[in-house]
């Protein structure tokens, strides 16, 4: 949902984080995303199957899995920068119920008009497809751990844009 | 650590899980497990850099993002199947900060005498290389979900091993 500012940017209120709502950006990471879901380990564990696409291998690229600690922030926060991996996807699955705010907006020319924040929660993560703009680890509320599957390797694969002033977006 | 059972077979206690411990079966995937850390995120963020060694692509395999939900289990717990995986490796990180238990054993032909369990605890987690025998997942306390990161794809990608009555484990 967006208005206007007081002040002068578009304000963005965060919108609940489904599947199909951040289908434009990638993948949503939890359970109730699953397409497949199987019994397995002799009826000890659920499998909720190949929930991301995880693209990493362009320019000779292999998947490679991190731990971020982020420091969170807090509302309002404006959106001064966005970046793309143009290499590859990126996933960040938290390790810990707390929530945490995904900002995306489609790929190709970057446009502020398409941004949009989504409030992951209760364990959800997601994966920005290939190229597709974000901005980085909005944490709320705590320090918080996440793991991070993304791509390793030679190449160019960070491009940045800075927002102008008149195109200043606000998440409250 | 290992000693006889009152009637029968070996006993095995865990052993913490490090880094150099668990070599010989794969990575533990945790922030001090890693010899690389970046300050990113303009500061917002520490990365604990490219903490596993995915190994997905035999055969045509791609990386698969999956969620497991365990079921716990409780001790003496008695070891009476080994699996590997030996087109991929597979690695469980828990999304809580819950305990629990790795059961590997050296990759080739399987010896119950190269057993050792280990016990993951304040959220780390584990990736067993492609090949490495291994337990399913032994959640412990209480029903914990996992991220899994193994491969899809065509190939026969499971090989599974009973233990003889003669060869019997039990974790305590």
């Amino acid at each position: 949902m967006t208005a206007r500012d007081d002040r002068s940017g578009r304000v963005l209120t965060p919108e609940p984080l489904t599947a199909s709502a951040f289908a434009p950006f990638g993948d949503v990471i939890d359970a109730a995303s699953a397409s497949e879901v199987l019994t397995v380990n002799r009826g000890y564990a659920t499998r909720f199957h190949d929930l991301a696409r995880i693209d990493t291998s362009a320019q000779g690229g292999r998947t490679a899995v991190s731990l971020f600690r982020a420091t969170p922030v807090f509302l309002p926060f404006e959106v001064a920068t966005m970046e793309r991996h143009p290499l590859g996807s990126q996933a960040f699955v938290p390790l810990g119920r707390r929530p945490f705010l995904a900002v995306a907006a489609p790929p190709g020319d970057f446009d502020p008009a398409g941004v949009r924040v989504f409030l992951a929660q209760g364990g959800q993560g997601v994966n920005y497809a290939r190229g597709t703009w974000h901005h980085f680890l909005l944490a709320l509320e705590e320090t918080s751990d996440f793991l991070v599957i993304d791509r390793a390797g030679e190449g160019a694969n960070l491009d940045e844009f800075r927002l102008m002033p008149a195109d200043s977006l606000v998440i409250r």
